[in-house]
């Protein structure tokens, strides 16, 4: 019986999956924070929740973000949510008219995109660089598109890992505020920089700018949890916190917030951090070195943090016409064509360090270096 | 710092809370099955869950609900929520294109109502009577508004108690199968019959109609859990595992749903159930008696399971007018127009019997015939 989204396939590595491994998901935090919560106050977590989230859990995470994301925010600025997927879902449903035209990266994160079609925008995707969004040309081309939201993921993006230059924040933020665009900014691979110390967060524009930032604990404690924030400015939290789903059902996810709470004040997560980015570190390098080696031809840029190679085939292949074979030689990736809104980025493709260990990671490159052979054949 | 929803003013009994008091949620029960659960394979519990909602999961709540609500459901058919309140966002998302007309009964549950004018839905109330919705004149009616879904809660309604007997369930199928109508069943009380066992659960009727359950252990269990469900026909149950939300996500509440699978597997819920219908029983005989004592002129329907109690005032009373006399006096209820599309319903009131021991609702009912002497001098 199917537990997990994904069934591993026992002789297929998938370096698509963007999902951690499970040896990566620590049951042993989870557990210690569990006793501790429900030794304690553990009773008032079943209850319905504050609609904003519960307080106590928003002081832990304000603490947690000031650390962690490059500045300090004001609790009453966070709002809790069932993960970062529910949020923009929920600003979808509330910031975003059906039918508006809706801006994204090019390439973007293709299941982010799944979900603004289920809301029925229309997608227009910007142009990028390996620093992100390129902001020259911008704002003609936003006065243009009239866009009622902009998505992004600046920091470690999904899938180029591209992080955006401080300067290019402020002039994006500036254009937004000029123009009166909503900013979504999703951030959740912020903490996890191997290489590199993003700039702050687009929380700290949050009071000046319309700007709303998806956090999550999915990438770095555990996905099963459904557990992340948003920040925003007063009035847009206030929207959400009021809104029927919140008025209804109460705080999106009381229990868990408990649950966290405890991981936090017990200063469990920072640790788990650091093991992380650590593994990380390693994984990145051995895929390198032997992308490097035996996938040649083939271009990319050193991931800097995330989860993600992203790289480019050489002599114009067709990524998505090598799946069948990568399949059979059983290795998997995400062709580019996945994150493009225009049926572009055929000679992509992303790879994950997330889901195996190195040596399974570097034997999936291998089986990648065969599945070119044979395609150059 | 604020843990709950709903902050109890020490000073106020609020009959008006639609909420099950403290004491009534079971933290044992949680805490037996958390460790029942992470002594297991509570780690599987951390990553991404199946979309569906975990299989092993969907078995034994389809165990639950064939004890339950008169009808043994194919787990395949069930598809695991974040309570019933997401539940219907994710419907009113996938289902119900943006300015539709959406029928609901006349009284309806305010904070759905709520919920579908977040989804700039354009409501229509429905006549009801003491048995629920009335069918007779139904069809043209509906023909007339064509609506893109009805939503009602059959089983021991949210204001007015009513349950609809089977024979109005087979003709309202049947209108909406004509019509190829959407109908939505909020069912979140059905176990709670303290009086009466209900006529089965429109999930009997998935397969053969366009109908949707909506199931949640938020009234049985515990709200903060955030745990729900939702039995469809295949075409629509696979609609929701594949939108972009879930896609992204992952099922809607997998740790949770690991520990409720062992609250299930191990036997826990019907005790539990059996206790609090018993407790409501009891609830419901003393609050009644004093009603009739204190409140003079007041009618009710005796509630035969649910939460509530639906009240009318005499002599053409405004109940919403004695809201602040009310809060005076240190007593809350709902009135009536709350749980109106059309502004009618002013001289009804709600009275919830979930939020507090027998002897509080006493005192809170003799607080309630201090306001209606009031109002009458």
């Amino acid at each position: 019986m199917q537990i997990a989204q994904v069934d591993l396939r026992s002789d297929l590595i998938d370096l698509g999956i963007g999902q951690p491994g499970l040896p990566l998901l620590p049951a042993d935090i989870i557990r210690q924070a569990a006793d501790h919560r429900m030794a304690r106050d553990g009773h008032a977590y079943l209850q319905y929740g504050a609609e904003q989230g519960d307080g106590w859990f928003r002081e832990a995470l304000a603490t947690f973000i000031s650390r962690t994301h490059g500045f300090a925010p004001d609790p009453e600025r966070l709002f809790v949510t069932a993960g970062a997927s529910q949020a923009l879902d929920l600003i979808a449903t509330l910031f975003v008219p059906a039918g508006s035209v809706v801006c994204v990266e090019e390439p973007s994160y293709h299941l982010a995109l799944n979900s603004l079609r289920d809301h029925r925008f229309q997608l227009e995707s910007l142009p990028t660089d390996d620093d992100g969004l390129i902001i020259d040309g911008l704002e003609a081309r936003l006065a243009e598109l009239r866009p009622a939201m902009l998505y992004l993921i600046p920091t470690f993006q999904n899938p180029t890992g591209a992080t955006l230059p401080a300067e290019r924040r402020e002039r994006l933020v500036e254009i937004a505020r000029r123009l009166d665009l909503l900013l979504v900014a999703d951030e959740v691979y912020h903490p996890l920089g191997t290489d590199l110390a993003p700039p702050a967060s687009f929380g700290r524009y949050v009071n000046e700018a319309p700007v709303l930032t998806l956090g999550s604990f999915s990438k770095i404690l555990a996905p099963g949890l459904r557990l992340g924030w948003v920040q925003g400015g007063a009035g847009r939290i206030r929207r959400m916190v009021e809104c029927g789903l919140l008025d209804s059902g109460g705080g999106l996810n009381p229990f868990v917030s408990g649950l966290v709470r405890s991981v936090l004040e017990l200063d469990l997560l920072e640790p788990h951090l650091e093991r992380l980015t650590t593994e990380f570190r390693a994984r990145i390098g051995a895929m390198a070195e032997v992308l490097n080696r035996h996938c040649p031809g083939v271009t990319f840029s050193l991931p800097r943090g995330g989860y993600f190679f992203w790289g480019r085939l050489p002599d114009g292949l067709d990524a998505s016409a090598l799946v069948p074979r990568a399949n059979a030689l059983g290795v998997g990736f995400r062709p580019g064509a996945l994150f493009s809104t225009r049926n572009g980025l055929t000679d992509r493709f992303r790879l994950s360090f997330a889901p195996y260990d190195t040596d399974t990671l570097v034997e999936g490159v291998r089986r990648l270096g065969r599945v070119l052979d044979a395609g150059r054949r």
